[in-house]
């Protein structure tokens, strides 16, 4: 028992982050039937297919479990009316102002995490009244933010400058890496990459084949001109930096970028011109497992790791 | 004791970063002293002046003490003789590959110890037949790996392809930060940023007082087209990326960089148009302490931090 799992009340302080187009119903609720939590990532979906993840999850599992709810998603209001509709109990938000909807959703029953990469939004965080914050690093997959501030320094300077519940996200997939995020001074961590690379994980299978190939320097901060976002280096990354390093403005970026390449990557399996978010720590997952097992793999570890350290005495 | 204190003859297993106008003997005797290993930083000495710090440093301390080779140095066999000459027991050597002088030193007697930032590296190591490594990451001062991979990420993976000591830098400046890395894979740490910080530090006063003031994202790994360096953002910095954003050539950026600059910075105390090499650890620095006073600081830290975290279990 520790605060994030009694903030949740689940049994593992395991959060399953909220990626778009992994994690829909069936990984949410394999994660939180496991004992972690598990988040539907509501970025990828209309609202629609939101409220029909949001039902199927809540059949799939007693357990709780979350939404991931992007603050720039375009039709946010119709997002937060699905998650009052369908009485969600836990939204971690994101990639936006805290404070917009941080006291509406409280107002309604709702536990709300709100998800930093650097100090000032983690202070913004505490003034809108979040119950518990993620602070991601830069290693983690998919968007992030402009300091590059990694993990390893994220989560000593969050922690100092806050006493709420706190979450650490970006190169963690293992139980060691959990045991270091909380020698760090977490309370939990948010898994996504392990969890992209699962059986219940919406992900094409060409994606999660992507990222067992993943080694170390196969993935990239890129796009920094527009939103930073870490994805795995494919020729349409390549064609990105050779953009940059040619000059390229930001409306030229915009232009190869286009429309739908993450959906195209992560969803329809075109590994060479979508966009494949993920994090470093592919270089280390060789295997696609069962939520369950992941889960049940990353506690032992921790459990054995946790013991070995505590016997170290200088 | 383990496999670090005991390779080095040690009491804790901490390293203190060779680093360019910082480590002179003054500080690498502090820090041995302390019960730590200290390093001679050889990179921006002269042989004769490198020969001079190593004397000085046998004087001021009776314990193990090691120098920093980095094997991109132009005069680099006057330096690999004045070693030799000077008898010394301890080389780490970095910026070159490991199989050039290895061999030579060892048969002379001498530890030696690589730096990597890769897999790749590491396993060149091995095959150079090191006595250990050195991982270091993506938030760690001065240069750094074109792969961007972070202590969080990269000690694991370098721990499941290596089984010979291992040492974490990048991000470690606190008992916490060391026992994460432990809890990685590592058998101990080096630490520069926090080092550089310390009274025996013979970087200039303006260059310890940026790194106090430094914040998360104060400071940025630039110059990738040339050599990738970890900076504290000043007007230099700043103009480098206007030139890179402007599609700037290497030569054009070897123009700005022009010779001199990490001098000019860290030791001359030019804070605006030098090169002040910093970790992304030095966000939670905040006062220039003893380097005796450092090095029981963390160990103090670590020993709580270890008993806590030993006592978690899920």
């Amino acid at each position: 028992m520790n605060r994030i799992t009694e903030l949740f009340k689940i049994k593992y302080p395991i959060i399953q982050g909220g990626m778009i187009w992994c994690s829909g119903w069936e990984l949410a609720s394999a994660v939180s039937n496991a004992g972690g939590l598990g988040l539907i990532g509501s970025g990828s979906m209309y609202p629609d297919v939101l409220k029909h993840h949001i039902q199927k999850c809540k059949k799939a599992t007693d357990n709780p479990f979350g939404v991931n709810l992007p603050l720039l998603y375009p039709q946010i209001d119709s997002h937060v009316n699905v998650l009052l509709e369908e009485k969600v109990k836990i939204v971690f938000t994101s990639a936006g102002n805290p404070k917009n909807y941080t006291r509406h959703l409280q107002a309604n029953g709702v536990t709300v995490v709100h998800v930093v990469a650097n100090e000032k939004f983690a202070l913004k965080c505490i003034e809108a009244g979040v119950d518990a914050i993620v602070a991601e690093g830069f290693e983690a997959g998919g968007h992030n933010g402009a300091e590059e501030t990694t993990t390893m320094t994220l989560i000593p300077q969050i922690r100092k400058a806050v006493d709420i519940p706190l979450i650490a996200a970006g190169g963690i997939g293992t139980g060691s890496t959990m045991l270091a995020a909380m020698a760090l001074g977490a309370d939990g961590v948010q898994i996504g990459s392990r969890f992209a690379a699962s059986v219940e994980s919406s992900g094409h299978t060409n994606f999660k084949n992507e990222i067992l190939k993943a080694k170390d320097g196969s993935t990239k901060l890129t796009l920094k001109q527009l939103v930073a976002v870490r994805l795995i280096k494919n020729k349409f990354v390549e064609r990105v930096e050779a953009a940059e390093r040619m000059g390229a403005s930001k409306d030229e970026l915009q232009d190869i970028l286009g429309r739908g390449r993450a959906k195209l990557g992560m969803f329809e399996g075109n590994v060479d011109e979508g966009e494949l978010e993920i994090g470093q720590i592919s270089s280390i997952i060789d295997e696609i497992k069962p939520a369950a097992d992941i889960v049940k793999n990353i506690i032992t570890e921790f459990n054995l790791s946790a013991e070995k350290i505590g016997a170290l005495k200088f």
